[in-house]
């Protein structure tokens, strides 16, 4: 997503945000494929943690934003090029019932306030 | 931004993302400003916490993204229409520079996977 590799320094993970803009009638078909490529991504090295937020009313654009943490964004590439996910997104992209748009791409924390207990 | 407020159950929160689509040259003023209207709401009862995350490359759409946690929808609406808040948006609002649209809603915290250590 950047020419510059980026590397969690000091165990500073990294962020990658996902926004996903798609019809709310397919949500929950979509998630279920998300959860395909999300469990191949959490048994891979160097995944930290996931958190796939879903809008509560049906009028939002974004209906689905993920965030997750990775210790390197070699760790995250090398995953995104293994075989097992480039096959699960193939069906994804395979599926004629799907319309959706992905914005996938790499943030730094800017801002923290509050206790940030989760 | 639904009818039916929500109330986070058994201590959990109400989550709210914003996320925002404007120029990379824009992002370092639009943060000052973010900040002053972020300061505000941490002031505020029923405030949690609150993580801005800016893109790390400025080919990214969405430059900002920020995700809040509140005690309910309730506190965060009674903030958004409070004074002091309602005069900060007014200041961006009428900022000829400023060219941004901005995406806030709840989301539900659908599925969570790893550690979540942040």
């Amino acid at each position: 997503m950047t020419s510059a590799p980026r590397q969690g320094s000091n165990d500073d993970p990294i962020t990658v945000i996902n926004i996903f803009e798609l019809p709310p009638e397919q949500v929950g078909q979509f998630m279920t494929g998300w959860r395909v490529r999300a469990d191949i991504m959490a048994a891979a090295p160097g995944f930290r943690d996931a958190r796939l937020h879903r809008a509560v009313s049906p009028q939002t654009r974004f209906q689905l934003v993920n965030v997750a943490h990775w210790d390197s964004q070699e760790d995250l590439e090398a995953t995104q090029d293994s075989d097992a996910f480039q096959d699960a997104i193939r069906v994804l992209r395979e599926d004629p019932q799907m319309g959706f748009s992905a914005y996938p791409a790499l943030y730094d924390v800017a801002v923290v306030l509050g206790r940030q207990t989760r």
